[in-house]
């Protein structure tokens, strides 16, 4: 029911009465008047006035189940929201409720995880309440090669969502971090439980540096978040809804035509060294070459310097700027 | 301590001293004694002669953790044994202690499955005590499209351990059924779970049928069961460890190769169909040819009949005798 008062009071900016919200949600005033009053107790500022009604005068940055479904515009994706204030990691979690049958579409948030993990074991840091770590849970019926483009789906939603709210220049490093001005703002990291030739379930974790303010020495030069680079904070609900739209509009248009074919065009005009220098790290050794964009199967092509052109399918290899990370 | 017990019970099959054991062990004979009485009490005939000790005259079919670990002989394969009277499916339980980090090589066993899976979601029957469900949990350092050999490493040791211990003609129906006589004794069905380009873990199903004397009417005429092959009862828990130590085995060769190079001659004496003529289906339709074994990665030749070669690589094939299942 809170969800759907606060969905009520975010429809339009002005009061809503309270004999309207009665209405739309089947219960009494006082039904009404107490549900109001524990929002206030979590930290909503909401007005009442007498012959007006109700109206949020300021929403706290909190990332509840009821928050974010209340601000979600999507069909599907993102429904429902599970919230805890702390979690293991929410792949982890994602993982476990997807084996007990969870349906797709489920979206894990967390305001702190403890053991986050970004790609190849590495450690993922979501200090308490200033970032977002989400894991959306999927059932495509894909065969197991195009998954790695759902991930660069999810890439291109965040950067859009960040672009949209705050107008920053968010751009797309190959294949799915989330960068601005030359720093990470989001790392995603897709796992995924199959039979031999069909998928179960994968799961989508994205972690974004919100209000973040400051880093750890060792990652101070590469990372940033958007606190950083707007000069004040946000409100990570408006966020996490953002990058549920759009990755549900995006990824639908993937599943119509079973690859990136519509979506190459907005990704590689957000994709950061188009058409730059790149350094191509290999596990057999290095080259330079020049980045032409994605294909439609995702995957980067590089004209190196004897004029050949290479695809890059990800895994094993990393594709860096001249200079430094990006 | 039960474990130790069976174990050095059955190191000869002679008598075994009180003073034996209670060395071995490092404990009084009252304990000795104890745990020999809560043995006796779990079914285990144990005759204790003055002056002799201890001998196992009887033993009942159990598959409890400490019976089927007193009887392995490998290394690091089945260790630890979970085991459960019922479980809603061994391959669930497997990878929800998988994701929570248990070791490689562990083993989970149940009398009964209620919601046992096969292939593409279908239904595999375990009903209780008469059949054996164990799933193997693995964490190899391996591309992800190695991992459909090991699936046939899997069926290639339970053949082995059927032809070893019980002398039946038990045949491989590509890619990992095992058949006796044209009918299906077992079926295993293997889950990863990876990010994009690296494996988490996977699990190995193995439903084997032990004891099972009729089968529903549906699958009675593809499915059969070792009793009614050998007509009498067998133990499960000796072939769960002879399954485990021919995975071993085998497994340690194909991680030394990086293929099945090392075991496909042996892969292929034990498939059926081979040099005769098999039906192909396809999803995109079906086609005769003949079956002529695997490669070093698993894949089937084929030698169609207008005289060119097919590898087919499992996943949508399905690869049949000219009449009927095999």
């Amino acid at each position: 029911m809170k969800t759907k008062i606060l969905s009520a009071l975010r429809e339009n900016d002005d009061y809503v009465s309270g004999q309207e919200l009665c209405e739309k949600l089947q219960v009494s005033r006082t039904a009404v008047w107490k549900k109001i009053k524990q929002l206030q107790e979590e930290g909503y500022e909401i007005e009442a006035v007498s012959n007006r009604g109700y109206r949020i005068a300021f929403c706290p940055d909190i990332i509840t189940a009821e928050e974010v479904e209340s601000r979600l515009k999507t069909a599907w994706v993102g429904r429902p929201v599970k919230y805890f204030p702390e979690i293991t990691s929410t792949n982890q979690y994602a993982k476990k409720i997807a084996e007990e049958g969870t349906p797709e579409g489920t979206l894990v948030v967390a305001d702190e995880q403890t053991q986050g993990k970004g790609r190849s074991g590495r450690i993922w840091r979501t200090p308490p309440k200033t970032a977002i770590a989400m894991t959306l849970v999927l059932r495509p019926k894909l065969p197991p090669d195009k998954i790695s483009m759902v991930t660069l789906v999810m890439g291109l939603a965040v950067a859009r969502a960040c672009r949209e709210l705050y107008h920053l220049e968010a751009g797309i490093k190959w294949p799915n971090d989330v960068v601005i001005n030359g720093k990470k703002l989001c790392g995603i990291l897709t796992e995924l439980s199959m039979e031999l030739t069909a998928i179960n379930y994968i799961v989508i974790g994205v972690g974004i540096n919100v209000n973040i303010k400051e880093f750890p020495e060792e990652i101070g030069g590469i990372a940033t978040s958007l606190a950083l680079e707007l000069g004040h904070e946000t409100n990570r609900a408006q966020l996490i809804a953002a990058c549920m739209q759009y990755f549900e509009e995006y990824y639908e248009k993937f599943l119509e035509s079973g690859d990136l074919s519509l979506l190459m065009q907005q990704y590689n005009e957000l994709l950061l060294n188009r058409d730059q220098k790149v350094r191509v790290l290999e596990p057999g050794g290095e080259y330079t070459g020049t980045a032409l964009g994605i294909d439609r199967y995702g995957q980067l092509l590089v004209c190196r310097e004897d004029g050949s052109e290479t695809r890059i399918c990800g895994g094993e290899v990393s594709v860096r700027g001249i200079y430094g990370y990006v």
